[in-house]
């Protein structure tokens, strides 16, 4: 049973069905702008973004989360996530000119045919209608996604963390500004400024108002959303990506996309957690992986027999402890990398199909057959061949940029960039055809 | 906030387990299944519900549940979607042979692209997993059911309603010796026999094993479904269908549009249930339509401007009466239509936005601009031109079979057939491309 959770106020039941029902006014004429329209917003916005006076404005209330976020204890890599610059608001102001120059979804015809009764049928795209964006300390996620939202003809209604509370106010600001200086609904975007848990519960209960509830944050977030949500939700889980060596591997391939895999940028769901070794090629493998990674710091996680084949002393900056059963589907987010020798290919496609979260999996291989079954039988938002795992993203498979990427499977399974914001509905056009 | 709801005792939490978790371990060797294994498997099925011994035992099974239902005071309706006889097996046998010549989606790659860097992107259609279909009366969905879901891809767990378990036990003892005499998985298709409602609430909270859960029956098992789901749920709802006579519309095809959409099968989710008209042509088609439905026995449910405009004596069969404003926005699954006269086409666009249900929306005119305003702006799975709201469905729309028509915005929207039934993952090829 879904838990009973803490009982809401009438006044916060009713603060979000206003929220909604605003929102859901405004989706209906923001579903019919055209292309320029929204644009002309988002360019306006791009513009407030880089404005000396309202990049100071902003700078200070973001100095009054920083403060606040270090007084309560915040980790630094918390800080630096909270942390906004004139450099990071440029590149703000940038994503939203990249989000201009990407193709508007809505509208756009991605099927036709022709009926043997000679009516016709379009699959048209259109937008979801109301999106709820629950996110936690980084602030940019309040631009990014009122700009994907915006561009894709949906209304939003963001609802940020209390830790980056000041900054994400100033951001709205901005957007409110954007919207009434180009003549578009104000309540297109709307800001929540409630840190309350009742307030949220409220907002997830509003089925007929919100049509997509998107968490993006922590596990514990997303689990609290998904057990008191009334409305969709699309997760952007956790990423708990393998690499498979097969037997038949460039090992030199290997080693390079181990490397980036892993150490490229270890806090992001697209990094490798975990690297699978055939046994046939494990002896030659892991003393030059050893040697690869040590001066990154890595700490491998590893079974006797992987252990067995390294070189000792260990070459220096490089940490090996043994693997807890828990060590295996677990995203570490750091430099950890669990590894694990197995005797075939389809024993590696057992491993990940129990210990997968659905998200990133690669084969490194010489031998196409190899490859094309490990494509075909992983069940994955992304699975690669010769690839590092960190492509899994909308920008890099050229999407445009994204909203996350959801290792839900209904609706969208991996980046959600604009297309993934709306979605189809059949047009249907006649000359008076009656069904018999 | 979710309702409590009744606890679910340990058995049948752990019945709930152990059956989504055999649905998952069946889903993966399904998931890699050729078209012919599929196809083999269909057609021992269609082979066994059209012999004569078989038919015999699913008919004794059909007579129990029947005569248990009118001991029970099922109506009319109702018992006739419970009724099996020889025909209907046939038909039945022959919805199968019909999915067995449509094509699979498994594997199809709907888009391929380069990137600048040199590897290559697919977008490949690999099946849900494992679906859920919760289902009331109607035993022939335990057969049409079962095959979309294995020609899909998809191990499927049924839960038909309790007026039907007799029969549909023996339906899903024909589907097990289907699967069993062409070596496919057992539990791939799982029959659930347990009414107790504890059982569905235990299974709707399985969302590390069950990906999709579709309710398909009346208005109270789908939000029982909704409220309790942590599952994702596409709702199969109701279709509050309208129909626009604009002030340029052929009026003759207008009638001939009326009748079709609410006297060809009054009890259908795209049947008719509320006509716009607007009001420089009400006077010349109300009479018109007061004759043409008269003789279908149908009830018009007025306003009073409306009323002054119809003939007096009515014509024989027509019963009219007045609208309350529950009749706008109501599904009626009956001979009785819901009328309002309004001043314009944007009147029209308030009204279905108010009231409609996103099912089924079809404007009649001669106006290609007054068209193309109402099919961008509705938002509706089937947004229709002088064609019937009974085109909304999988056969009229060539998707081939369906099973069902979703009215939830998210993964499907409109007739749900193959393809809705499968998700797409990216495919990417490389030769040892890493992220820099």
């Amino acid at each position: 049973m879904n838990a009973p959770g803490p009982a809401i106020s009438p006044e916060l039941l009713a603060h979000a069905q206003r929220l909604s029902l605003a929102a859901k006014q405004a989706a209906r004429p923001l579903s019919a702008l055209s292309s320029d329209q929204k644009n002309a917003a988002l360019s306006a916005l791009a513009e407030l973004l880089t404005d000396p006076a309202h990049v100071q404005r902003v700078l200070s209330e973001n100095a009054r989360d920083l403060e606040a976020g270090a007084q309560a204890g915040l980790s630094a890599a918390l800080l630096d996530r909270l942390r906004l610059d004139a450099g990071r608001l440029r590149s703000l102001a940038q994503a939203v000119r990249d989000i201009i120059a990407l193709p508007d979804p809505v509208g756009e015809i991605v099927e036709t045919w022709q009926r043997p009764r000679g009516f016709s049928v379009q699959r048209t795209r259109i937008p979801l209608g109301v999106l709820l964006l629950i996110y936690e300390a980084r602030p940019n996620v309040t631009i990014d996604a009122a700009a994907l939202s915006l561009k894709s003809g949906n209304a939003v209604i963001l609802r940020g963390g209390k830790e980056a509370r000041h900054s994400n106010l100033a951001l709205a600001t901005l957007l409110q500004q954007a919207l009434k200086a180009t003549g578009l609904p104000p309540d297109a975007c709307l800001f929540v400024d409630n840190p309350d848990r009742g307030l949220l519960l409220a907002l997830l209960q509003q089925s007929g108002a919100i049509d997509l509830c998107i968490p993006r944050g922590g596990e514990a977030l997303i689990r609290f959303v998904v057990e008191h949500a009334r409305i969709p939700v699309v997760q952007h889980y956790q990423g708990v990506c393998h690499l498979f060596v097969d037997e038949r591997a460039d090992l030199a391939m290997a080693l390079d996309l181990i490397e980036n895999g892993k150490c490229s940028r270890p806090a992001v769901c697209n990094a490798l957690e975990c690297l699978l070794v055939h046994r046939d090629v494990a002896a030659q493998l892991l003393p030059q992986l050893a040697c690869r990674v040590a001066p990154h710091g890595v700490e491998l996680r590893v079974e006797d027999d992987a252990r067995a084949l390294l070189p000792s002393p260990l070459p220096t900056g490089l940490r090996v402890t043994s693997a807890k059963p828990t060590d295996f589907g677990r995203e570490f987010l750091d430099l950890t990398l669990a590894v694990r020798i197995v005797p075939s290919l389809a024993s590696a496609l057992d491993h990940i199909a129990q210990f997968g979260s659905l998200h990133t999996e690669v084969i490194v291989t010489q031998d196409a057959a190899h490859a094309q079954r490990f494509q075909r039988e992983v069940c994955a938002s992304f699975v690669g061949w010769n690839v590092s795992t960190r492509f899994n993203d909308g920008g890099e498979l050229g999407l445009g940029a994204e909203v996350g990427i959801s290792t839900s499977k209904l609706h969208a399974f991996g980046p959600m960039g604009l297309r993934e914001l709306c979605t189809t509905k059949f047009v249907v056009t006649g000359s008076g055809h009656v069904r018999t």
